[in-house]
């Protein structure tokens, strides 16, 4: 309150927007604000540069005299004093007292006393919009379901059928009703600060490209700074010094949690082109064939317009271009099942099991040709670590991300079902990456997970009240317990059965099968009768009857501020820990895989020109880049 | 799902509370289920036991050979299986694999490394109410203040005025919107598990005796276990082993949480009683005067009946009989400003600042003649520092309870300034107590500080949707800014000044100079005149306009089930860690303080005939009892 710094420095985008429109400008106008040990020379790896590198500032701008350090380049992308950085708890007091020619040489070197570093593996889990709340609930409900008795009430026909989540339900046998934890549980280090450039709310793709970049940048962002220059990810960089990458996801593989560590654009919505990022691009210094491995939905994105089942805005058959680079497509479950890890160690591998994004695990569990069609988050994870690993054998490691697309889904429709499923899909993928990572160290391969949420969704609240009356302490799992589809799918399910679906047929289906109420109001049956031609209001009248019956409270369809649980396991797993800023997150990969993330965004913005569309890309950047909110009169 | 666990056992104190009417008995239905070890000594600390103490579960019950370990005493009092365990991260593995025995020695000889263990000085905060949503709301208001100039608009009039809180502020400064951490961000360590033992979501005084007893008991319990018998707290222990006791609070010090680290009472709302076992009772073994230092709100529970401002259901006087004891009392601000710490080295102190509750920091900082009447929380926490650390120099340390007890009673209200402004009140108390254990540490005093909360109040969200549209993601700090004054404090002001008061002078009080809100709708302060006989009704009505131009959300006027934040620093900062039951706390502390929790239980246990009013209880204790909530068709 000293007067100071102005009220506009909230607002810190829209002062980067318009300052340089090149990495090179962006250097040399920070370059020129450093001095302290700006001569002195960085050391890179060997091999990590190759001799045109090295020249290459040289070459864009003469005033930059040296290569850049990626705290430089970092620096240059957003305002120097708006990016806090906290690199785990041993390392801020030591970084103020760093000369960053210096910084960069001990980052360079650290974490040598695990043998070779090169070797490391590291697996980036994202549970897309699980809050704290989301993580007590599904252990409640978990220990809940260990101390009920299975043949009580219609309980097999459960969400949890008793074939598909024993294994979450065993480690709370014998700990009773309040014992147990869930495999994160087991592994909380701390926490993560997740608002974006623009916004104490991020989306998805400013809070991946946090874990992409390390850098903050505006809400709907892919792998582009606010001031829109394309910034080099951590699987970017992996790629390029020699490690495998792979990603897996139960959205689009081209949404915008995925997309962030390969595509580089102005707006998340621009789904065609970053299929093109994947598949990547011959001669294009920006889309490169980075993603050795990438299973997940959104094969639409991949089919030319006007063939069947494409949603590309033009006629590129990425598919065909992703075959003819030697890539192994695995075009839906038949040709997983055929598909075998050892086949295919020389190829990248490219697979796709959903037109669109993939079924909530509710669904996929309950309905066979369900079930035929797609994998689990699990088995995805099988996959992608037998592949990694074993041509990671010769080699250097690899960066792997896997997300729970859908837990954030699911919250977005304040369906506690679909969220529910997701999460302990999640967590069963965490239990087994867990143990694969405890076989990797103890087999002598440095081996790391980190998992984290890139925000909350739905503002959910464990404790709803549900009139004026001052509400009664509790919340009841048990009202969760004998639905078998998420919202979403009853909504569509309706909407197809119309006309033929009759109100008897909403209160014998959905309610009572779909979600295990017996007891449905007149008004509740009514709310979801009238959205008969409306699949999503009438997911959205389900959700709110189970929510309220397991009170539940949901405050927004949209994504929350709270802070975000951040969890970590194996290698360096008290590395990070603590209060940290999501940012955080991507920077502790690049440290600990000594990546060089700077090179890459000298590489990314040679191919700038043509980068994206332009016409598209300032057509939805100017609305998505707009300044930190503030009040202004809407209640 | 195997059949093997009956539905019966999720509701878990109803079971227990048929088994057994006294310790004694309890501890023998499980020694006859322990075999390991079951014969071996059992050592305590020289002193700890008296002769009659050590003779004394023998002649209790024959079966009982020896003395019972805490561990066996806090077995018996809570069904085994459902008690979990998780004594931090080196901890776990190691439990299981000790005899109990052992293990109590072990636990014993904990700590040796730092000197001598009995100096140990623990400083146990708790943030009543304040979930993970709360910490990053109060972080990004101050991160939001810190970047914003006191001179626009009439920011000089705001919930944070200058004097108040640039400490605060001050870390934030040149660190930019973003940067900036709270004095709690800065030591997070882990989160708490909150659920009490008969609901998923539980009240203060569950919460609190799960800190001061560790163990999980009903809602309502104040220093009880579910079998409704009194449990020996780490106050008591520390009492009675020597070291210095001390309360701070800003609630009544009857209140449930302060309450329930030395009172024994089935149910909070009896306090009375409660204020007798603060006094203490001469010849009374449940009741002895056991709190060296409480400072707090609620002097009415300590006036006779029928005198003016007493609250009391009896004539008794306790003020009277404190003084009577050798209790220093210091009634109100003037004698405080009269009290010397190093006058009153040999006597205890009983400090009351209000007759009920103290009032919001926002309140006491706006208004003269409150300020004039009460300390600040961290003026408390300063006077009670001095006092237990002078008078421990010759001793063995001290165990202080600090509580930011209204933080949770503004979230009941769903009102965001007053929420914030005890938030921050508290964050300064952190902020001064962290400084005051490094100098501590310093000088070679092991001291601990652990900062917790009971549970979050009100399900805060940090964004709402406002309307049927999609959400935008954000929300407005900035709308907090100007706000002077409690929800609470503006509807008791109505009140107050209501017929003179005019649909105007609620525009201009209440709206803008109370909240800072300039564009109240018809709508709005129509909600408001319609209250102007009920206070709560005005309180509620002015929350939500404020809530909804902040875009804050909240489920409930009650609290939730989410995991609250844990943090520690200073001594053994490290020793509890991740994710953690509620009931670890308090166990963390004992064995820090190599407390004996069971021989305190054992003593209170002789004096349970003369407990507490058997007719008041029981009345309370059977709705409060009530196993765990299942859903039974309210919606
Ligand atoms: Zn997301
Ligand atoms: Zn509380």
């Amino acid at each position: 309150m000293n007067g100071s710094v102005s009220p506009k420095q909230f607002v810190l985008d829209e002062e980067t927007h318009s300052s340089s429109s090149d990495t090179a400008s962006l250097i040399d106008r920070r370059g020129t604000e450093h001095d302290a040990g700006a001569d002195e020379p960085v050391r890179y790896p060997p091999g990590v540069l190759s001799e045109e590198e090295k020249a290459l500032p040289r070459r864009q701008n003469h005033l930059a005299v040296r290569i850049p350090t990626r705290q430089e380049v970092l620096d240059a992308r957003t305002r120097p004093k708006q990016r806090p950085r906290r690199l785990g708890i041993v390392v801020p007091g030591l970084l103020a007292l760093l000369g960053f020619a210096f910084l960069s040489t001990w980052v360079l070197s650290l974490g040598t006393q695990f043998g070779d570093q090169h070797r490391i593996q590291v697996i980036l889990m994202i549970s897309d919009g699980m809050g704290p709340a989301s993580e007590t609930m599904a252990r409640s409900f978990v220990q809940y379901l260990a101390s009920t008795n299975s043949s009580s009430s219609n309980f097999k026909r459960s969400l949890l059928n008793e074939s598909s989540w024993t294994d979450l339900e065993d480690s709370y046998r014998g700990k009773g009703s309040m014992g147990g934890m869930l495999p994160l549980d087991e592994i909380l280090v701390g926490s993560s600060r997740t608002r974006s450039s623009n916004s104490l709310i991020t989306d998805s793709a400013a809070g991946a490209t946090a874990f992409s970049c390390g850098v903050k940048t505006y809400n709907g962002a892919i792998g582009v700074t606010p001031s829109l220059q394309p910034c080099g990810t951590v699987l970017e960089a992996a790629k390029r010094q020699g490690y495998m990458t792979g990603l897996v996801a139960t959205s689009r593989i081209t949404h915008a949690t995925p997309a962030s560590f390969y595509a580089h654009v102005p707006d998340r919505d621009l789904e065609s082109e970053i299929a093109e990022f994947l598949v990547g691009e011959d001669g294009s210094a920006l889309k490169g064939l980075r993603v050795d491995f990438a299973f997940g939905g959104g094969k639409c994105f991949f089919l030319p317009n006007g063939t069947d089942g494409s949603c590309r805005t033009d006629g590129k058959d990425m598919l065909g271009a992703a075959k003819a680079k030697g890539v192994r497509v695995v075009d839906g479950m038949t040709a997983l099942r055929a598909y075998k890890d050892e086949d295919s160690v020389d190829e990248p591998v490219l697979g796709l099991f959903a037109s669109d994004h993939m079924e909530y695990e509710a669904d996929r569990q309950r309905i066979t040709a369900l079930a035929d069609e797609q994998p689990s988050l699990k088995e995805m994870a099988t996959h992608a670590l037998r592949y990694l690993s074993r041509k990671a054998k010769d080699n250097k490691g690899f960066f792997l991300m896997i997300e729970g697309s859908r837990i954030d889904m699911a919250a977005h429709n304040n369906d506690p079902v679909g969220h529910l499923s997701d999460m302990l899909a999640y967590q069963q993928t965490v239990q087994y990456v867990k143990e694969w990572v405890d076989a990797q160290n103890e087999q002598g391969t440095p081996t790391m997970l980190i998992s984290v949420s890139d925000h909350e969704t739905g503002g959910l609240a464990l404790g709803r009240q549900l009139g004026e009356a001052y509400p009664e302490y509790l919340w009841y799992p048990d009202a969760l317990v004998n639905a078998t589809h998420s919202s979403s799918y009853l909504g569509s399910l309706f909407a197809s059965r119309y006309p033929a679906a009759t109100r008897d047929w909403v209160i014998s289906e959905l309610f009572e099968k779909g979600l295990g109420i017996v007891d449905a109001a007149e008004w509740e049956v009514d709310a979801v009768w009238k959205m008969r031609q409306d699949a999503y209001g009438a997911n959205r009248a389900l959700a709110d009857a189970i929510s309220r019956r397991a009170q539940l409270g949901w405050s927004t369809a949209g994504h929350s501020g709270v802070d975000v649980n951040l969890y970590a396991y194996g290698y360096n797993s008290t590395g990070l820990t603590g209060n940290v800023e999501n940012t955080d997150i991507g920077l502790h990969i690049a440290e600990n895989m000594r990546l060089n993330l700077d090179v890459v965004t000298i590489e990314l913005g040679k191919g700038q020109s043509s980068w994206f569309d332009a016409k598209a890309g300032n057509e939805t950047t100017r609305t998505r880049t707009t300044g930190l909110g503030h009040y202004h009169g809407d209640f």
